[in-house]
């Protein structure tokens, strides 16, 4: 039992005051555990752009004061009541999709979107009582997406924690709570290409260079990478990317350009920008008959995909994906 | 071997000389077929709405004139040069998706889109040498969906004939030919309901119902059939519909109606009216994490397909499909 266990903890975090302001450094107070919750000491995060379309509030729901953050690795400091999965000196990866494990969602073997603990980006408080754990002299700071990483201890849902072997390095693996795994299981758990099979991944950022990496694993012969910026090539070879197609090189549609690479289209896509041009062109750019476009990015609230039927009577498939299987990936 | 075997052959026609007039039963000539080729005394064929459909041409490319049908059933006067897999008298089901048996379409277990014979509703004429085997006084009449059932005899590429067992009753199996093989295929071998699972089909026409057999026969315990039309419920009972949504008898999206009375959604959903809004709907009433929808309808060439991306993010699936697999749904 550590000695704060049960006890306010005061400590840093980085406080977003209003939406596209500059975080600030705040002594925060972060109450102990509640039933099902575990507080964490973070030891490390990262940035994910998901916390910054969040943070920006362009056409999302603006929650503020909050503390961003949601890819991390950290050390259980203490648990709540009820929780026997985890101890404290346990290392864990925050998940901002957990799983209750009793839903119809956890018991399917297809979806992952639990139905008390899915991603919920309106929702800033605990689900045990409504509220926050997080507060400074008394006003309480929202939590996003169930994890507040971007604070050296947090609360979260035991589901949204997934226990990791403690040799692994928290400074490397942190990068598994979020980005790796999303890209990676997108492509293995959702995409499944063939050996031999072409890919096309858009977005060569930290998701796209993990899909990459996924169609590599599963012995895909063709990776085709595409990103409007032309930096980011060399470094994707290393995760396996075999050709590059920049958008702003041709004058007619990525998904044409790709066609004509790939006699008629690719077998599988994975859209990992969030763009939804990007989203259309990963669909329009898989084979008839038998391609497969994966959609990961996060959209804007106001965008649509939009598309001829007959893209889709052409028997291509179409889907989304959040998070997939963290824990098959991991 | 016939006596007409490698005559011209005239016989009546119905004739569309132009869109949307009248069709003009007339005297054709039908010329013997060439390499690869069989021609097949019609002697049942049913009405398509996809017949309908490019007679109106409205917004489809006018091919005129034209000789339409292509569910029907017929046995076979006398076959082309090449043709080993049929001979004049067997019993003959004309299919307007082929299969050439050798390109990647008809090799990949995933398609039926076969890159020689996949349905063509702009081309009129056949592929051997470009030409017409119909004509009128030395006028050529193009051919639809190389079919063209509305005729005494046709002449058909041998990928687009499916044999039959001579038992069969012509008059009955010839709807196997479009209508009912294209809906049980696409709920059987696309949609894949479990047993127990949750149906939804959109349109109860010859489609919509053999759809939604195939729903009964995968052990579907909830077929919800939506029409536009009350009259047909009574009909679609017989055919396993277990409820049904009027959208006329609703003031919100019928998605909502159907996420309603299903707790979140359908686990499948088939469309098969060819209205985009439809299809839109049939996709938006799957529920979230595991929902797939099979679009069948064949859409407007003005159509678009237009949904919020998160509804693909949120693990919903979205597949076509055309007249899947006859052979293996027969």
């Amino acid at each position: 039992m550590s000695s704060t266990a049960g006890q306010v903890i005061r400590c840093k975090a980085a406080v977003a005051w209003e939406a596209g302001k500059p975080l600030v450094m705040e002594e925060v107070d972060v109450a102990p555990p509640q039933a099902m919750e575990v507080r964490v000491k973070i030891l490390f995060t990262s940035l994910c752009h998901t916390d910054v379309y969040f943070w920006e509030a362009k056409g999302q729901t603006p929650l503020f004061p909050r503390i961003f953050g949601h890819e991390a690795g950290g050390i259980v400091e203490s648990v709540g009541e009820g929780v026997t999965d985890l101890e404290p000196g346990d290392h864990v990866l925050p998940v901002f999709t957990g799983e209750c494990k009793e839903c119809r969602h956890c018991k399917s073997e297809e979806s992952n979107m639990c139905d008390l603990l899915r991603i919920n980006t309106d929702r800033g408080v605990m689900l045990n009582d409504g509220k926050s754990r997080f507060s400074i002299r008394g006003q309480p700071i929202y939590h996003f997406v169930g994890t507040s990483t971007f604070s050296e201890y947090t609360v979260v849902h035991v589901g949204c924690l997934a226990k990791i072997n403690p040799a692994a390095p928290l400074d490397k693996v942190c990068v598994l709570s979020c980005g790796i795994s999303t890209g990676l299981g997108a492509t293995l758990n959702v995409a499944k290409p063939k050996k031999g099979s072409s890919v096309a991944i858009f977005g060569l950022g930290a998701v796209g260079l993990a899909a990459a990496e996924g169609a590599r694993i599963s012995g895909a012969s063709r990776i085709i990478g595409v990103d409007l910026n032309a930096n980011r090539f060399d470094e994707a070879k290393k995760f396996g990317v075999t050709e590059f197609v920049n958008p702003k090189d041709h004058d007619k549609p990525v998904h044409e350009v790709i066609a004509e690479m790939t006699n008629g289209g690719v077998d599988r896509s994975v859209e990992c920008t969030g763009s939804v041009s990007a989203m259309i062109s990963a669909f329009e750019c898989v084979h008839d008959g038998w391609g497969v476009a994966v959609l990961v990015g996060v959209p804007n609230k106001d965008d649509a995909f939009k598309t001829h039927p007959m893209n889709v009577l052409n028997e291509r498939t179409l889907k989304g994906t959040f998070l997939r299987k963290l824990q098959a990936a991991l």
